[in-house]
């Protein structure tokens, strides 16, 4: 389970390593309204994801590290989305990792400086989805749980891709 | 309940207001070690939390808001301790409030730019103490516990105290 932390917008996927490629079995965004306390919306956070984790009964839950590029203040309050989630994992006695925004671009992408519709395009490539995975959040979450089912995961998923004969495009994204 | 966040030591204080005065009815330390994975850590600030908030049932649940001086990695860190304490009071109804730390000086010394070691004392001065609380933690979590009992009972337990007649050096503690 891949997690795009924020406190209005959290962001989660779900894949399965299947043989060689990943599957998507889950994406969306809880989203929690400005209006309401702080403690309310990380409750809600909270309780959406003991229900998700519940549900999916995920090896590991992977967030994206948001610790660059941000400002004190958003950081505090990510922080907050993070502990929750965190919790809501160890809860059920599953492990937590992170991955900066440029080691999820590079495991999706084979580029850390990949752009934002790069990832989502690569993001339904890599998991077949019929079209670039969306909300943004949601896209964001499954790349990070891409970049968590590992490296080795995409190479292969990369030369099964390859072997079918990507179009022009997609070769492009691939060179990023 | 004051709380003074932090993923390695969070310090927690719980005051009655009694009349004109303010009690303390516990304090102290939530330690988690930096050799564990954060998750579980917040798992065990979270689970300490919601006992803490069973046993006393406090009014309300004040943090010390540590945006200032703190650099992104370490408001991340402490954003997550945060989490989880706001969880546990939301998970029994309970509100919470933040106050700057200039906000708990001001309430409890009667001046934003107070040293910690006067705030300490006057902490231990307004709980009729026989010495200032200790350890830091838990005295910083009992000043925002009087903070946000609130500046009128914190003026009436100076105007007590001074009726009392204080000695010399609180007098200089209490212009400071």
């Amino acid at each position: 389970m891949g997690i795009d932390p924020g406190a209005a917008n959290l962001g989660f996927g779900v894949v399965r390593i299947e043989g060689n490629h990943m599957v998507a079995l889950d994406g969306g965004v809880i989203e929690t309204s400005p209006d309401q306390p702080m403690e309310r919306r990380l409750e809600r956070i909270h309780r959406a994801l003991a229900e998700l984790i519940e549900w999916h009964e995920p090896k590991a839950v992977a967030l994206e590290d948001l610790y660059f590029g941000k400002n004190v203040r958003s950081a505090m309050s990510v922080g907050q989305a993070v502990g929750v989630t965190m919790l809501a994992a160890a809860q059920k006695g599953i492990r937590c990792y992170a991955y900066t925004p440029q080691a999820i671009k590079m495991s999706v992408c084979g580029s850390g400086s990949a752009g934002k519709k790069q990832v989502q395009r690569m993001v339904g490539t890599l998991l077949q989805l019929p079209e670039p995975p969306s909300p943004d959040h949601a896209a964001d979450a499954l790349a990070v749980a891409i970049c968590h089912g590992g490296a080795a995961g995409t190479r292969q998923a990369l030369e099964a891709l390859e072997q079918k004969g990507p179009t022009a495009p997609l070769r492009e994204q691939l060179a990023g």
